[in-house]
């Protein structure tokens, strides 16, 4: 089945205390963005990727490919005013069946054992969401300050890529956008989607902290 | 007020893939215990140290203190079957006052205002469970494979210290054990004590797998 991968760099400098957006930092001499890229490039079967940028951002992309030699094969397209719009305006420009993974921009270490074990299972059930067990206790707060313990064993933090049918994405993301909507799996559910979690990794980190910056550098060291 | 620190040691190597338990493990060329007792006696207003430690595990400890030649002044206690019993044959050893705060022997870059905050609420409040944020959008799952997105703003992820009131710490631990008591808080919340939450930090981290030893490894550079 055809598979497509559509990254999503919308971010800017701001958690980071940095004034460059997160996704061009480089870590290890080369951007983060590229690292994402070539990830799903690295794959034994390579989806077609597209990026999907801000638009004030596409030529200082194209100066860092050029800077950097970056030869993997991608397509940019306009991010839109929200990670939502963004991914909708990348499912636009994509035509027929097949599978898409969405995936953030910022998380450039996933491993590509979990990469295609997504698409294996979108394949199998519609939908592949990575996801891994939390670490730490969970307590469930309430807006007066009162908190609750939660069995940790209940619970996934998500991760990406989230895999899904091209033409299931396309109709989810043909709702009006909703603030719940914090990523894939959220939409898709919404529209009635069912979710299938699949294994992720606790290096598949989404930079977005100084401290991620830290591992970020010492884990390309350890590689 | 009296401020005690328990601190807990009982892991073994196993997620680490070490022989040695992870306690011992040297970040820098210091074995991780040894920093996150200095965590605590690097503060301002110096807490009373108590070590728990596994019976079998003592006089590797004392080999290590004389090899690093650590001078910070620390009680060992033997420790328990489980973290629950290494926390309450730990709070035996204490009569009097005050307030304990109980931390994880693996948890050695907890930031001292971090420290001070727990125990200034505590003293407030009667509690301080240390928690962040999450980064990741969060998943409910049941035992059939289904997940449900829930709204990640509603729940914080758990560190220690976790700071009581001594004299209600120790008779919550006079409850007996129960598989849900998976950190203090959730012991002292079944005996009927509120629970307040206080600011963690990202890089108060458990450290329990290797990717944790790279970010561990790479954060004591950057200091």
């Amino acid at each position: 089945m055809k598979r497509y991968a559509l990254i999503v760099a919308g971010g800017s400098g701001s958690r980071m205390g940095s004034a460059l957006p997160k996704q061009f930092l480089e870590v290890g001499g080369i951007p983060i963005l590229m690292r994402t890229i070539d990830a799903f490039a690295n794959m034994k079967d390579v989806p077609e990727i597209i990026l999907a940028l801000p638009e004030n951002q596409i030529d200082f992309w194209r100066e860092l490919i050029e800077k950097h030699n970056f030869q993997t094969s991608h397509t940019v397209v306009k991010g839109g005013a929200s990670r939502f719009q963004s991914v909708k305006n990348g499912l636009d420009k994509l035509q027929g069946g097949g599978l898409v993974a969405v995936h953030d921009g910022v998380r450039p270490f996933t491993p590509a054992n979990v990469l295609d074990e997504a698409y294996k299972t979108a394949e199998k059930t519609g939908s592949a969401v990575v996801a891994v067990e939390l670490k730490d206790s969970i307590r469930e707060i309430d807006g007066d300050g009162n908190s609750e313990a939660k069995d940790r064993a209940q619970y996934r933090l998500v991760q990406t890529p989230q895999v899904f049918g091209l033409k299931n994405l396309k109709d989810a993301y043909a709702q009006p956008e909703q603030s719940r909507f914090t990523d894939d799996a959220s939409v898709f559910e919404a529209f009635g989607g069912k979710i299938t979690l699949t294994q992720g990794a606790y290096e598949n980190i989404k930079i977005t902290t100084p401290e991620d910056m830290v591992f970020a550098e010492a884990f390309v060291k350890s590689l």
